[in-house]
């Protein structure tokens, strides 16, 4: 197949405004052009003028088609800004127009395409789960039990030592509420609700590889990607790839924390419509902390990566006068080569979540070249681009009506 | 039976020390208790002391059953909050404490149940639904669907003229997206999906009637109750209670708008833990507004009450010059006595959505008797009950990380 | 003398560039204009961006002669914010740019004069004192001082059943702290000094009229202009105009109360630059307000009005059945007529000092028309005219910096 | 005289109930007790109970009287805080209550005496100058006019290459609109007016020298201390105590600087009634960072404290390789020992401004033993000492209001 023929998925996202009838004309429009449409969403735009919003999904042929397809729309709106296609592809960094005013007038470049909403993440590649199905209960075999129990038993001991306090003080909540132990695997399903209900982390189930863009992306969301799998008995304490070993006992007790699931989200924030560049500068930061992160904790250093916590060898090593430390710093931690076959030779040092959250979210806004800045909106489980004016005042007003909260509530302790 | 014996179901929350064995313990007590238990969780305490919070619900024999089970709880924790119990059977103001400090340092009285997370709605009455499965699809006769085809028609010639701004606005939205039109009853999957993305409210199906307390605490959650039955066909233009035409044509529309969806919300925050005469309060505020509600738009009135915009007959009349209009005022609007067979004699008349919310919050802190604060986490989907400074904190951490991002956002705009 | 040869007092507004002589070059293009310069200030610019500030105080001719200014300064900066010139002496709404982007991009048209800092009321047309200076001490006769007596004993008499409860609470700390009593007329200096203590309200002396403007405009700094010349002793119960009297019994009190305070501050940063026409509707504002103002009091209504917290007659008239009460709406209060010589036959009444500040927030941004907004900056008591985002940006980092105090201060308390 | 007879100065803040005759009820009560009074201010709380604060000045003979003073004025209030007395001259660190709530019931125990307003500062040993008088004119000799030349030309002559950015960017304003040259020295009155209208910083002329605590809590109202004097002509490159060069040349330029000014404040607001190990640690981290700072920016190290800005030879120094540079960390650099006669062996690295200052906000906040916390309210120019939550709940509500402001603003300018 040529490259031309693989399509480019494509969202656009334009305003009109409100006038009888402009709904039906804009969709016409788009019915009548020749391109492969996959969704077509018109919404209110919570601004105060009263546009509709559109998102209008569709698989391109190439970019020219993209470019004709926006043509077309000049009629109706002043703006159209394209997700996905060519940026998608050919990895660039978009060319970006010097001023954020373009912004406001005029037609903003491509930038790579990013879920916009949860459901949204049913467009990765990884088919295994659609958004809003009941998380599979998996039978494992008493061979894979007793293999996780040689885990559990062999980590958990070393973990008063070795991990942060986050991780300590989550663990006893997950062995009284999600079934952890040393008799068997737990299930995602009860995992994930009690996640929920701690900072609002989910568990959503994944088969094969996901990109890192896509894994990236679905933080923005507070959604990690579990996989189910488990290392082969004849080897419980190695595994050549992340099993549930590494996820349940790695991962999941830090998403319960709520300064460390603000810190991954953030990470995940500063990944939509990242280029290609920047995803591999922010899937290093990921790789040197929530794998191998270590942490000052008082006059210690203690561990809070995945693939510290999930392997005694390294656990045991990162803490140890062997490895160098350096203090966390995206800007130098983003470009740090590491091995992925042997322990790492540098670890990073976070002072404490919040600041690491406070630096990648500075780093993000300084250092990378996006053109528009993000918020995720709890309520509606959205992205929004807050690419104008009235949406960062819509934020503002959001802040505003949570003060008048905060000085309620002040005013009814005091 | 004897009243006596008729379960009073209760929640249990409080908190213990982080210490070894801590959590297995006060489990073992609970346990050892003769008390019907069906429900126990354990989740981090989300402030700094790392205490853990346990949630208990069990269904009490009577209000010395629950003394005696908070008497053996205080050797384990210094606090124990009651929720459910004789305050919700006995419908009696609760005897509250007559200084905040008190719910720093000793035990609270009871406040009537309410639920903390979205999922324990599923214990109301009403077990149409639970909590994560898809919206029932159904399959309407073409009499029925002829019915709301012949309502539709006659309402809709009169939006235009009549309906606030809000609700001409959203409603082409809805025929785009989720089947809006005089051929046939849409489904409540595809509008509940529409204003989660607008809004985040969420429809549940309902079949039977619920009380005040469970219908406005649900809307605590962004939550409304729709029931899926139509009038009868013989009388296209009677219904003697709720029916589809009302809740689609009236209620849905204005929870696609964010400060409709705010406002409606922040009634359902004050119903939680509230005393029956205030859930008698909160619903006639209800009636007055999100029933029969009408608002000022420059110089004119329109109506944005559901039971207004599904009655062409009422609409009709309420913006003509019958009945009084009176400003949109709570401690007045609560104790307004109202006739519900008839047209309303009285109307109550907002300034503006964002307005009315303000003097509901107003109203809830200074004339209600509740000895708590609330605030719905929408990443948790849940309710945080702000009775310690802790608590408030953290709250307040939320909102100084909000203005990060904003200060961000505004940086990278300028 | 010619209207041509008035002179215009102008302010322009304007950055450059932070390069190697670029002060200099400017100074040097200013003094070799042929105008009549009376101040020139450069100050850094408060943004991100490293801009130089200049303010530039000048006599034009006319405003031709601004125009030609502008238009050589056009060689140095890209935007010239004209402040006074003929906006001011025409009386005319500035015809002003339909699009706020045109702050940004463009030369603004210019808007009436207005004091950017607390020394720029010494360029007032009353002279009676200036900024920095001691308040002047009065050596009242024994006359004097009875007359004061007089009216002392009189009003004080009713103000425990008339005077609105925030006046009040004040008193007889103004008793306690700055000799108030019927012995004789206490002096500016103590009563200022307390005044900044509670709120930083500020008096200033003054002789003659000051113009609506003026006036209004130091309201902007939190400043009173106060005479202290006292009625005739031959008619110790009627005055003119406003005396001492009128000012320390029927002001002062108030300005101690810290949302009372925040109101007046409101009405004085809206006069700013405001149209002739919005100077008078905002005059009239004050003037049902401050002046003649009653407020409600739980089921009662009290006075707060200077004019009638001064006056025995008009105080007792004020709140008996005659006069026609109306709840305060900026919009219609702005343009109510009202005699001079007689009771007032309208009154209106304001629910609260905070909701009356609000009403007039919103009243001055959605119905003047100012083309940009400002703020007080308390620190260096001047105006920041918000006209740019990067001012508006750092306001937005001075909020965020105070939720950091708010939340380490709840942390520490907690 | 004997050190028994030493009297310590002492203020005593308490609240009493808005009763009649409240008032004066404690002033007849406070005058019959046998204490040197040196001022009695009443004020109103500020806060919504409607109660008064009383702010009590007096000598105590000794801490027996102190007590003895308090102990009578129990039967008016229910909370003495006592400012000064045995903790200011003992040194220790007071003795304070093991948990926060005591300071909603009970009495505080004393901290260190601190001024609470501007004026207080008049208080300070140093009598050199009163708040609310102009500022002196000094007029220098040909000599030491020609000293400060030297200096001067030499000093510029580096900051270009050695000075941080803010420095340089305000330097040619300081020429512009102060009279900074090598002509002569420039008068402190000019130069004060200057800073009050960038950040609201001033200065006061001081003869001899402060005590650290004094220099530092003056420092909490945006108050430097800044001789006038000049190093002798003999040796115009060497002063053994700070001179004007100092100050003009290398504390003043970057105190025009919000973000630093933002800093400096934050160390002033530690200092209030802090132990004097506390007020040691704090002037160590004057030293290093004020007086000895280097900072980062970009890739480059450059100077902004004033005591490498005003010696070109510990400048060049400090920039070179051969001194130690640490990145700034309070609790560090709190403790470091340094010479004060020789160039320093370690200087501290601050990342920026802001950093620097919520580096200092944290350390003061967990690692100093100060039982409230503060605030400086730039309207009244009065420190708010935050100790209970109705003070805390008005600053929220401070905070509210402005994020009120800022919504407005955007909302015009979208």
């Amino acid at each position: 197949m040529s490259p031309d023929s693989t399509p480019l998925p494509t969202t656009l996202c334009f305003s009109i405004q409100d006038q009888v009838g402009g709904l039906e004309t804009v969709l016409a429009a788009l019915k009548s052009m020749a391109i492969s449409l996959t969704r077509i969403e018109s919404r209110p735009s919570k601004t105060v003028t009263h546009e509709y919003d559109f998102f209008v999904d569709f698989d391109a042929k190439d970019s020219a088609q993209v470019d004709s397809v926006v043509d077309q729309l000049k009629q109706h709106t002043k703006k159209v800004c394209v997700i996905g296609a060519e940026a998608n592809t050919k990895g660039n960094t978009p060319n970006f127009a010097p001023h954020p005013l373009q912004l406001f007038c005029g037609f903003l470049d491509s930038v790579a395409w990013f879920p916009r909403k949860l459901a949204d993440l049913d467009s990765f590649a990884d088919k295994t789960y659609r958004t809003g199905q009941p998380l599979p209960t998996i039978s494992y075999t008493d061979e894979e039990n007793e293999t996780w129990g040689a885990v559990y038993r062999r980590l958990t001991a070393m973990y008063q030592t070795h991990a942060c306090r986050e991780h300590q003080y989550v663990f006893p909540l997950l062995e009284q509420n999600c079934g952890y132990s040393d008799k068997g695997i737990p299930q995602l399903d009860a995992i994930s609700r009690f996640l929920k209900d701690c900072t609002g982390f989910t568990l959503r189930p994944v088969m094969g590889l996901l990109s890192s863009r896509d894994f990236l992306n679905a933080f923005a969301f507070r959604v990690f990607y579990s996989t189910q799998y488990i290392r082969h008995a004849s080897k419980p304490f190695y595994t050549p790839e992340p099993d549930c070993c590494h996820e349940l006992l790695g991962h999941v007790p830090l998403f319960a924390d709520p300064d460390f699931a603000d810190f991954c989200q953030e990470i995940g924030l500063a990944s939509l419509g990242a280029s290609d560049q920047d995803i591999e500068r922010l899937a290093t930061i990921f790789w040197f902390t929530v794998e191998f992160g270590l942490c000052r904790q008082g006059d210690e250093i203690k561990a809070y990566g995945a693939g510290l916590l999930s392997s005694f060898g390294e656990l045991e090593y990162s803490l140890s006068d062997a490895p160098e430390l350096r203090p966390f710093d995206p800007a130098k931690t983003a470009v740090q080569k590491y091995p992925i076959t042997e322990f790492q030779p540098v670890y990073f040092v976070a002072d404490s979540f919040k600041d690491a959250q406070e630096k990648v979210r500075s780093f993000a806004a300084h250092s990378m070249h996006r053109p528009f800045s993000v918020r995720y909106n709890a309520l509606t489980q959205t992205i929004e681009v807050l690419d104008n004016k009235e949406k960062v005042s819509r934020f503002a007003k959001s802040i505003r009506d949570d003060m008048k909260t905060l000085t309620t509530v002040l005013e009814s302790l005091a």
